[in-house]
């Protein structure tokens, strides 16, 4: 992604090609090396349709595309392919994993998306590994699985709130690299998306939810109380992203306060994933002109 | 829905009625009254657009009232409301129902679908009561939940196929209709739907199948041999209607040689079923001018 004075990175190509931008090349975090998430502006559209009208446009032009490569990557699952997608959703109250969802997910084909919200854990999830609940909701073959908030939030909310112990915190990175390897290892394409809104962009949509009566249900007051650890949590976010950004299973800083730009940048991401996957339609495994004599026989 | 020669109960009205006749009413079966299939006529479009033009124009314009109900559902559920909805969709092979859960399905928001397809019971399953898997995918509260193929199975295939004993089959409709029951008792809206198709149109879609390289991979020779046996399932159909068919639980046969009817009526009795319920937005449980201060504030 862009660094804020570096725009010049993004534009400097011109309109002619910023299509042809490998978009994951552009908002891939670069892993073990320090993340300063101050230097990355959250209203940038790096490599993005020019506003908002031309990303809504653009939108509808990929839905055709990924449906297909979903059908695509679906069909190969029927002949043995294991492969799919896991696409992991983090970012702070406002920043856009619900709209995300609602918006990007929803122009695939619902019957081949496994969605999952986690929530603060239950006392039955307590007793279990952090990665309990997590490895029982992983997407099957040739599927496309969600994660809204995901094991991430076990070395987010758990470090800022100090859940648990540093040590267990510290260790904790290190086991979550193991299990998204294994994962890539077993044919998962791994996708992790940090939706980075700004300060200011976050109390306008909290404002917006208070102007709202229909919009009230949204609002908790504990958002408040998180907000005001908004600086432990950026931090707790650079750590999580210096270190588990990792070539299998790279995180990607979309920039967030512009949700046209956010939703074109996540589509993007999966048309880019899933076309390089490139799975096809499993050849018959049957006799088709054996089958066409039956069938017309009755 | 309109019986073969009684046409006239659907067009009757006129076009200037169309809308305000309510589907459910025309589609639901009667229980507890013999069912008899060939009766009804799987081309028709009972009370539905005039053609497939309209029809698709209709499926756009239901889009945003459905999304809207759902939101209210959901939100309704984060104060308490239990209310949920469950689609069950039957059908012989290449009835649709993979077709309506991408084209109705697919107007909702995704993360508040948990969709289930049922296959062939696994060795695990088997191992428990016929329910026990179904069970378990029930929606939560707020949800809405789907399933492709069901429970139904266990009186149908089952039945055709002779895979339990026959008396265990008759106990098995009491045992559905005691299930379904106490769904509704605890806000669940049971909305099942039989996607009825033509033995000759089914013989067109596989032939279509067989026809597309890209279709090869949802054709399986067993699909020619379950058509062998169109008049058993028909029957099994017709039994499993009669018999479980209840007020709070009803049965829609739904005209599915055209699928953009099927794809507006299922559409429709949601519609229908999602107003009724009439979930509204919850009450602000804090004090909204208290957090506006607050957030002002910093």
């Amino acid at each position: 992604m862009a660094k804020k004075g570096s725009k010049s990175r993004a534009t400097a190509k011109g309109s002619k090609s910023r299509g042809d931008l490998a978009l994951r090349e552009l908002l891939r975090v670069p892993g073990g090396k320090p993340v300063d998430l101050a230097a990355y502006d959250a209203r940038e559209t790096p490599a993005g349709p020019r506003d908002k009208q031309t990303g809504l446009a653009s939108m509808t032009d990929l839905a055709t595309p990924l449906a297909d490569l979903q059908e695509r990557l679906w069909a190969a699952s029927t002949a043995g392919d294991r492969r799919r997608i896991l696409l992991v959703l983090q970012g702070m109250d406002t920043s856009g994993k619900g709209g995300t969802v609602k918006h990007v997910i929803g122009l695939f084909n619902p019957s081949g998306c496994r969605i999952q919200a986690f929530k603060a854990p239950t006392p039955k999830e307590l007793e279990h590994p952090f990665l309990w609940r997590v490895k029982r909701a992983l997407p099957n073959a040739g599927e496309l699985g969600i994660f809204d908030r995901s094991h991430y939030e076990d070395v987010l909310i758990a470090r800022v709130r100090e859940l648990v112990e540093h040590a267990e915190i510290e260790r904790r990175y290190d086991e979550i690299n193991r299990f998204e390897k294994s994962l890539a290892d077993d044919g998962v394409t791994v996708i992790k998306c940090f939706l980075h809104i700004s300060y200011d962009e976050q109390r306008d949509r909290l404002l917006k939810r208070l102007d709202r009566p229909d919009k009230h249900w949204k609002f908790n007051v504990s958002d408040i109380d998180e907000r005001a650890l908004w600086p432990a949590y950026q931090r707790a976010y650079e750590i999580a992203l210096e270190r588990c950004s990792a070539s299998h299973a790279p995180w990607y800083v979309i920039p967030a306060d512009r949700k046209w730009y956010r939703n074109w940048a996540v589509s993007r991401l999966l048309l880019e994933h899933l076309s390089e996957l490139d799975p096809r339609y499993p050849e018959a495994d049957f006799d088709v002109s054996e089958a066409r004599k039956r069938l017309l026989e009755r």
